[in-house]
């Protein structure tokens, strides 16, 4: 692998939300070493299939520096660009679903500039519409009509093959430089607090019906999302919100 | 899928030498149902195993149909083309050897004509020299030089994905509304009305020192031009500074 190459695939992180089979992760951790991608994170694991996983013969140094995190907001904090994985093709409208194939060049741009998280739900139910709320776009690996749904550690496989294939294409052919677009989106954690001092402050203003306030956050955080600010100036609008707020409150107290 | 395309998996024969793993024989039927390739045969299974997999839950209709072979030579009767996969870069040295990206053409354009089988070895020992005596080429998936080994089951959806990836660009050339953002960024006017009423709000606020309030607007502009929101979100954002100004408004006056 070329130091490009490998730069890039230190960019990507594999999230395995609510996984439940140990066989699924250790088969996961494989496909990294096979492929790239260099850090695997696991949001509220099985917790006896994870610890089956990281114990079984030949466990993997990917394995064991795996990291657990509470919540998918946590583990997408330092990313740059979040992409949800799903076989349905209706599902979540509201998002863009892109097929794996037109998928892998965004995402390869995407890694040169800063970390992408790889979502993958569970076995059984695969991303809540909770997990997708986090998501820039959702992406869909596409199969026949008859037979969509696919084992996880085999659709990881064909991520991330399809992933190093566009890759070495590109490491042939155009130049990074022509890749990079300019300034870097902001990190997740970055919008996620964003998000939660917008939520406030609009809760603040009495902006929310009743019947809106169950899902308003999730919304604000797509709208965001959407608009792809960069770090600074995601900052700035951090700080009009916090003003706003401080002065919503001060007029509140009497 | 369309009806060439049927037609062109039902000239694809995945054959597993002597595998011993019933969950990967599983698991390679599931393949095949998500990518295509409609005969699977085993050659000299580990018998238990593949009673196993047969008799699983859910076990598909394509593992009922598998046929058994004694041999090899059995198993590519009706062929005519016949690829071995290896892991090995440097083995067989008589056969050509193709990486999986540049096979995948080949392996559809004979699949036209005629059948193709695709052996893949053994979970511990991969093909054996007497099994490659069969083959006209050999076809290695690109993996990182760390870490060549692949699982069985994995190795095979690799493949059955660039098979169907190849085989789709072949039938159809990509639809550029996939890639394409969807909604349309707001008019000019939506932006300045936004800015305006941001501005407003932040005034109110007292974010602005008195130095910044000269220049404050026309980097109020700036930031949302750079952020470049569809119309819709724009009527969304105004909607919620027209509510939060309203707040501090009634918060003003006495």
């Amino acid at each position: 692998m070329s130091t490009a190459e490998s730069c890039f695939h230190q960019n990507l992180c594999i999230i395995l939300v609510r996984t439940r089979n140990p066989l699924n992760i250790g088969a996961v951790a494989r496909a990294m070493a096979n492929f790239g991608g260099s850090q695997l994170r696991l949001v509220a694991p099985y917790d006896p299939a994870f610890r089956e996983a990281r114990s079984a013969v030949g466990a993997s140094e990917l394995l064991a520096n795996a990291e657990v995190c509470q919540s998918v907001a946590e583990a997408v904090a330092d990313c740059t660009l979040v992409v949800g994985t799903t076989a349905a093709t209706n599902r979540s409208a509201s998002l863009p679903l892109i097929t794996l194939p037109n998928a892998a060049p965004r995402i390869a741009d995407a890694a040169h500039t800063g970390k992408v998280a790889l979502l993958f739900g569970s076995e059984k139910r695969g991303l809540a519409n909770q997990d997708m709320s986090y998501c820039h776009w959702l992406m869909r690996i596409p199969t026949t009509l008859q037979s969509s749904s696919m084992n996880l550690a085999q659709s990881v496989v064909v991520v991330l093959y399809e992933l190093a294939r566009t890759w070495n294409e590109f490491a042939e052919t155009a130049k990074p430089e022509d890749l990079a677009g300019g300034n870097p989106s902001a990190k997740m954690q970055s919008l996620l607090r964003l998000t939660e001092v917008m939520h406030e402050t609009l809760e603040y203003s009495g902006y929310y019906s009743e019947a809106a306030a169950a899902t308003a956050e999730e919304q604000l955080r797509q709208l965001l999302l959407r608009m792809k600010p960069t770090e600074a100036d995601t900052e700035i609008i951090l700080g009009m919100f916090r003003q706003i707020l401080w002065k919503l409150r001060a007029k509140s107290s009497p």
